[in-house]
């Protein structure tokens, strides 16, 4: 088992409840995040481009997730506007530092759903 | 972007929301397992012991996750049928596999947290 000397991370622990990383955490272990995140990262798309690569979202979900992800700066939304009105999202740096790691959660999953067990 | 064969996956495109390994994510894409998963790297634990890695998780909560990972054969339950009981969960080579790519997350969460803005 390594254990990692905790000022590595500005002493942040998301094991404990009370340590402010458990928020970030939240914001991560949600299946939205997991795919718009990922989604973006070959560049800007559009709303609408967005609504097709990640199946089954509905455009009230993608908004909220956007909105979150926004705000907590790891997607920049820029309008261009035009009209009619051009409006991309895209990763910030570390919108794209973290979907590195939620392509290799991504990744893991099509590779290994068939040894699952669950029905 | 890099585009992947599907044939690596045996098709399996979790962006899809019909493909099986959609259902995968789900399991994945949770607080509880982002945090019991890589709790469980160093080898088996204890019912209490986990209570107390994993920050702010109820006993229903530690239950029902247990229960979920066991299922899915990411967790394996040990009961050594001894008085007083001494039960242990440890995880399975496939469980071991992905706790590496969720502690990443972790990881991620605990190095960046601070720059995320939401409050």
């Amino acid at each position: 088992m390594t254990i990692r000397n905790p000022a590595d991370t500005d002493g942040a622990d998301v094991f404990n409840a009370g340590c402010p990383s458990r928020r970030a955490l939240e914001l991560v272990a949600d299946k939205w995040s997991l795919l718009v995140i990922p989604a973006l990262r070959g560049g800007p798309l559009r709303n609408n481009e967005l609504l097709r690569r990640v199946g089954g979202i509905s455009q009230k979900m993608l908004t909220q997730t956007l909105r979150e992800l926004e705000r907590n700066r790891l997607v920049l939304r820029t309008d261009h506007a035009t009209v009619p009105p051009h409006v991309e999202y895209e990763l910030t740096e570390l919108g794209r530092s973290l979907s590195r790691v939620l392509l290799a959660v991504d990744r893991w999953v099509e590779d290994h759903h068939q040894e699952l067990g669950a029905r």
